[in-house]
């Protein structure tokens, strides 16, 4: 019972919202996108803690089942912390893509791009290394592709040039499998497949952690359908949408992301929100 | 008494203060910059209107007798309702701006860059068209210049091509006077004067702002020295920097703005803060 939560530092998550929908048709969604205070990926690791924990302590709020941390560089730094704090099962989006990127590399070099904290958080690489050895792992920040993909230059000039100029080293590597370490870059996959060529895998994290949900809500479920079974309603699952600041190209930023028009937004201040709900960080009350 | 106040949403007010610095060289300076939150220009009004009421209540705090907004979007959306809530006297960057592209301008057509929140406020604009014809005024944002100067891309082929694809149609209408109207730009005087060519003046206002704040101080003094006026301390203004979020490019970012290593920062969460003073937005208690 009650939706699954999703946060993420703005609206880059809503690839992962898309990729939940796809696959859990039926269940009801509730993001959160902290567009006041985006990006994280530029800010320090307790700075982001501190933010993720509203993130999810208003989700709790809102009595999600579950927490879909969309945010690569919250999943990096905040991932445990939220589980020692939070009753719900929570979801990173770090471990389905080491695992995405683990199945589909041919014994080659496995690279992985995300924000300057993502990167410097080594939570991939360390990810990789349980099972391929460092010298196979190659890591690259790539600070300009957030603001490129927000501004919609996905086939542009002056974004092929910052891909090769990132990417120039990783290809003479001769890697065979690129994480995209960030929600962001997916819809860069044409850009960048184009200059790594046909042969290296791309692997984004919201299908494997779709996957994983899924899992988790069978896990709570009968194995098999028991005699007394009731149907399974056929209508599609609610998708609400609250965001801390409504940003000056929200619709065309969104659509970009979700794929079609949001819609159904409410904004929420968060440092109104936790005085009103009593909340406090570090407080587990949230949970 | 106290020191002035200066406060931006993240470090690009360092070039701010630097002109402060360098116009009342012993005057105490504060800074804060609002780096766990940063940036401001591309969200919405009401948000950086709160935002800037924090900062602001801030420096109160800190005992400031003027308060700089060295940040243009803050300038733009913020400045009437700070002056409303707060007692101290407040400048922002705007005005000063306007007034020294109005004072360089040969007649011909003036530009302004900024971020999209402030082009959009449409502050310099209204400003500029007090005095000369709205068909002389161009504006553009330019969202992609404050990630590339974080990036320390300076001097950069992809930062040229930016430039060009902005700049374009303002040098085509032959613009004389360009405003850069964002603290982040004035490091790119050199790549924008290339582009622009030599006979484009480029206006920042960090130095008239330092010549009006310098002119508000004057007028608190005795206008000639009195017989019995105490000699001036020889001694340098201390310099304190307050920041929300140390980020990853801290030392490197601080530097480019400052021109110098930046030292004695302390990280202030404003949110714990404002819990801790007591103080409310709107509650006009910070004054």
């Amino acid at each position: 019972v009650g939706p699954i939560g999703v946060f993420d530092s703005g609206m880059g998550g809503l690839t992962v919202l898309r990729a939940l929908n796809r696959r859990l048709p039926r269940e009801d969604l509730v993001y959160f996108g902290d567009t006041a205070r985006v990006p994280y990926g530029t800010k320090g690791a307790r700075t982001v803690q501190a933010f993720a924990w509203q993130d999810a302590a208003f989700l709790v709020t809102q009595h999600v089942k579950m927490i879909v941390v969309a945010c690569n560089t919250a999943s990096a730094f905040a991932l445990d912390y939220l589980r020692d704090q939070f009753a719900v099962p929570i979801l990173g989006v770090i471990d389905p893509g080491v695992e995405t990127a683990l199945a589909r590399t041919r014994g080659g070099t496995v690279g992985v791009i995300g924000t300057s904290g993502t990167i410097r958080s080594g939570r991939y690489q360390d990810g990789l290394a349980r099972r391929i050895p460092r010298e196979r792992i190659l890591a690259c920040e790539c600070p300009l592709l957030v603001p490129l993909v927000e501004e919609g230059m996905l086939e542009h000039p002056v974004t092929d040039m910052v891909i090769a100029e990132y990417l120039g080293p990783m290809k003479q590597a001769r890697v065979d499998t690129l994480i995209l370490g960030c929600t962001h870059y997916p819809v860069l996959k044409a850009a960048i497949g184009r200059f790594m060529g046909p042969d290296v895998a791309l692997v984004d994290s919201a299908d494997a952690l779709a996957e994983a949900a899924a899992a988790i809500l069978a896990g709570e479920k009968p194995a098999a359908p028991t005699a007394e079974a009731v149907p399974i309603p056929e209508q599609p699952g609610k998708l609400t949408f609250f965001l801390s600041d409504i940003p000056w190209k929200f619709a065309e930023v969104g659509e970009r992301f979700l794929g079609r028009p949001i819609q159904n937004v409410t904004t929420v201040d968060l440092d109104e929100f936790e005085r009103a709900e009593g909340l406090t960080i570090n407080g587990k009350d949230g949970a």
